[in-house]
């Protein structure tokens, strides 16, 4: 825990000033006021996270973290857990989503195992991070241990700070694991007590038996488990996974280092929960890229206070709505950074 | 109008096959059926529109038309109408939001002028479409003559067939013009019957007192010129504009030449008003790029039964939108022909 007590404690407030001459410069470029809407206040957002007023993007990351989940056992999920691995070497040859999207906007993908059930082939491109086999089935006793969850977190402040030398100006988060709404919905009713079905979705594509079923199952994990909303590790020991620690870790360690960081969909929005859980000060660091057809999301969003940047019916995970989110903000901070001043352009201001 | 009843009767319905060949491609790709929503269905309207299982995309262009209105005597515009072809300029030199965002999304912006006041200085890379110096006050008489607005329809149908040969295989509208948001509202008005009030926004800026004379102003407009919505041309000449008219036209010629027809905002709207009601045939080759801060832009969305890409509160116009768009389009488009399937990555398929 030391690690990321570590981390916490250097976690910093926007830079004001940034943001302050970052406000001043949108308002003299030559545009309506406010007539960039979202795009300008992500922009003048990125300069107090980084510190500048004209902050650049040039090294994009994305943080693809896999784990599997013993919870499957309940038939949680419509597709096998022999998937998670198929899809991890399917990342590592690049056909993929995420894939196919990091080259679109130009970002790498860093693929990690926290917690895949099987052994993986050894890979360069592939981080090692495993925790445990896959969690244990949380529907009969704790996901994992305190120990493990705190490891999970850890691991994943470590992928960013292995990945600080190649560059990163902006990161953007992404999960694969067979059955991962599951605790991802367990974690979103523990942080914002909502109903149970409020925050479960269908996944990668239940039938309306299966989605009572699923229900059933989250209800069973709280009741046994009873994770304590106060205490966010105990949260991820009992109904979380190696992926989600991961994340949170991965959202940690960019507050740290004042990266952007560009949130997925709902199993990222669960880590965020946790990291947010752990420390107030990482939420303006947070973007939230979209949201997720998971009907979950919407609550997790509302209740971190944050609007997503796109709505396109996205529920496929991998950062693949982070990917796109991490083209908005470039483009935002292009805005910021290229647009020409009402006086540089010689244009007449408002009457 | 025989040039335009020339491209209207050359329109064709979209390719069924190619859309049926890219759904099922679509669900061979290594995710869950439909997982990537929007991204999804726009990928397989565009197989459709291009008559290509797997369409790719080389060539974006944005179309960026500038017009000026004599409707600006009435105080109906935060910005004096000499922003216009101060605008232009700075496209010419490409400082404004729309070059950014064309060359963040590697576009080329063609910048006309359809019917700015003041004569505007020669330049390589302006077209002269100039049909008049500007609309009359339309809430005196009609904008312009019938002749005018056919006039201005066909100049946007030279424009895009003016650039084929440098290669189109996207398009973007986007529009310049102070005063432009007026008679947009007024042809929303006549299209959609829709109360004046709620497809009167605040344009580049209106307080409430302004934005209450707005109204007022547009439904004197109708009154003063009774614009017949089953006669779009006389829409055009009675409460248009020539930038509006002009993208209408270059609307009708991306349907023709089957070429994915991305729109920007509220004026652009109101041209695809003008483009639909001349020929429905129009509508499928039609992606609604973003939903605009203006108000009447989602009352002209629902009308033309579009879904908006994006909910960025931008009420820029320019074509920024359509940029940003055209963007998440190719993104559809890559994931359709660059994602391994479930066959060639080796990864099980649903339980």
């Amino acid at each position: 825990m030391d690690k990321i007590n570590h981390v916490i404690a250097s976690i910093k407030p926007l830079d004001e000033r940034a943001m302050e001459e970052a406000r001043k410069r949108q308002d003299r470029l030559t545009k309506p006021k406010g007539s960039l809407g979202q795009l300008e206040s992500v922009s003048i957002r990125v300069a107090g996270i980084k510190g500048e007023p004209r902050p650049r993007i040039v090294h994009k990351v994305i943080f693809t973290l896999a784990g599997d989940h013993g919870i499957t056992k309940e038939g949680v999920s419509a597709y096998p857990s022999e998937v998670t691995p198929q899809m991890v070497y399917n990342f590592l040859r690049g056909g993929a989503g995420i894939n196919v999207l990091a080259r679109h906007v130009g970002a790498r993908v860093v693929v990690a195992d926290l917690g895949v059930a099987s052994v993986l082939e050894r890979h360069p491109a592939l981080k090692d991070k495993k925790v445990a086999k896959g969690t244990k089935n949380m529907a009969k006793g704790p996901a994992m241990s305190r120990e493990e969850a705190i490891r999970s977190i850890e691991a994943g402040i470590e992928l960013v700070e292995e990945e600080l030398a190649n560059g990163i100006d902006i990161l953007g988060t992404g999960d694969m694991g067979i059955g991962n709404t599951t605790p991802s919905s367990a974690i979103a009713a523990a942080f914002t007590c909502a109903d149970v079905a409020t925050v479960t979705g269908r996944g990668t594509g239940l039938d309306d038996e299966g989605w009572r079923q699923k229900v059933n199952v989250i209800k069973k994990v709280l009741e046994i488990n009873r994770p304590d909303p106060k205490d966010p590790i105990d949260v991820l020991s009992k109904g979380g996974g190696f992926e989600i620690g991961g994340i949170a870790g991965v959202i940690l360690a960019g507050a740290k280092y004042r990266i952007p960081i560009v949130i997925d969909g709902f199993i990222s929005g669960a880590a965020a929960l946790i990291a947010t859980s752990l420390s107030s000060q990482v939420k303006p660091y947070l973007i939230a890229s979209h949201r997720s057809a998971e009907q979950g999301h919407k609550i997790i969003l509302e209740y971190l206070g944050l609007k997503p940047l796109l709505d396109l019916d996205l529920r496929l995970g991998e950062g693949t709505g982070a990917a796109l989110g991490i083209f908005l903000v470039e483009a935002s901070l292009r805005i910021l950074d290229e647009m020409a001043t009402f006086a540089e352009a010689g244009v007449s201001e408002k009457i």
